[in-house]
């Protein structure tokens, strides 16, 4: 095993800096957020950081640095109150990448990757094409977390759209089914296969599968 | 497509809506959080919410709701100050998901699962044994997010413990090579391999593999 104290992380150039702390946290959750201005350009980004925050009410938060790449995001977020979350698939993965690359808000990624915009009926906001869970919500909150200046932003879920053969017993979206990707650290693309699913957990009884 | 409206999401029973909310917002990070008590006794619990927050400083953030089962993992790292963060791989799946089992917190889920203690020196703080990626954070704060009453809880990393055949160019830490797991809704483990890694994205430059 190698040790990596505080003071050595400390001393790391940027990027072995960035790519350490970014990947020892585990495997992240891969979605494109999706948003509108006012005049109307669409704007995609990819973020890693979107997490569950509870059910009832439903909720999910991520982190945003306000003064780095992705502030288009944020900014039609509180302009508009709406955005939409796409999980990505493995064939989505180049074009996901790419639209974290810095282009002027008054360009859309939509318009250089081959990701495409989805409407449904009675929602002005787009989706991604061909994601298999599609979420729109409503920004709620932001918390600043003043130990390094990063936004908590707190959103409710207003509707979800799935691809029908995820949905398995009791609501459980089995991912693996859809190619859904997860990230490792900053730029490293991974496709999970399902190995188990387990019952509740209660002291003193034996895990038990659920397949 | 199957479009659940948020008033259909929130008529929902119980465990279809918690299966539901719970996968829908992609993979999540698996983790397993061990404390000790001031008296000495430890504890290990399941955490699928653990987030990079930042680099420099390198800090990391989990949600936590205060009235539900892990609360003893939230007593110990208010009363002591540090807590470990230990991957789950492949092999452990059966055990780290019996540790969300609600036991008296006077009794170890290290006694109570195969899942053992790893001590270093300098640190009193328990790690978990095979786990490729342990880190030992310092509590720093945390956030009241009003909207449902959890609690994001934010810490610094003060060390991080690492198998050495996971550390790539540049400190990348590749996961897959020692089968660390995604957990997929309340309780689907799933293993990654890896796909892909890109360059950092630039516009109108086209995305580049860096395998």
């Amino acid at each position: 095993m190698i040790h990596f104290s505080k003071d050595t992380i400390e001393q790391l150039p940027k990027i072995p800096r960035l790519n350490l702390i970014n990947s020892c946290t585990g495997y992240k959750s891969a979605n494109l957020i999706a948003t509108k201005t006012n005049e109307g350009v669409s704007n995609v980004a990819i973020f890693s950081s979107i997490t569950h925050l509870g059910s009832d009410p439903a909720m999910l938060g991520f982190i945003l640095r306000p003064t780095t790449v992705p502030r288009n995001t944020y900014k039609n977020i509180k302009d508009v109150g709406y955005f939409t979350v796409n999980h990505i698939t493995e064939t989505m993965i180049i074009d996901a990448h790419h639209s974290s690359a810095s282009y002027d808000e008054n360009i859309s990624e939509f318009n250089q990757t081959s990701l495409e915009e989805e409407y449904y009926d009675g929602i002005s906001f787009p989706f991604v094409k061909n994601s298999p869970v599609q979420i729109l919500c409503k920004y709620l909150n932001e918390y600043e977390i003043k130990e390094n200046g990063t936004l908590h932003i707190i959103a409710s879920i207003e509707q979800i759209i799935i691809k029908e053969n995820l949905i398995q017993k009791d609501n459980w979206l089995r991912l693996d089914l859809e190619n859904v990707v997860t990230i490792n650290g900053l730029d490293g693309y991974c496709v999970p296969k399902l190995v188990d699913r387990f019952e509740y957990a209660r002291p003193n009884v034996p895990t038990k599968s659920m397949l």
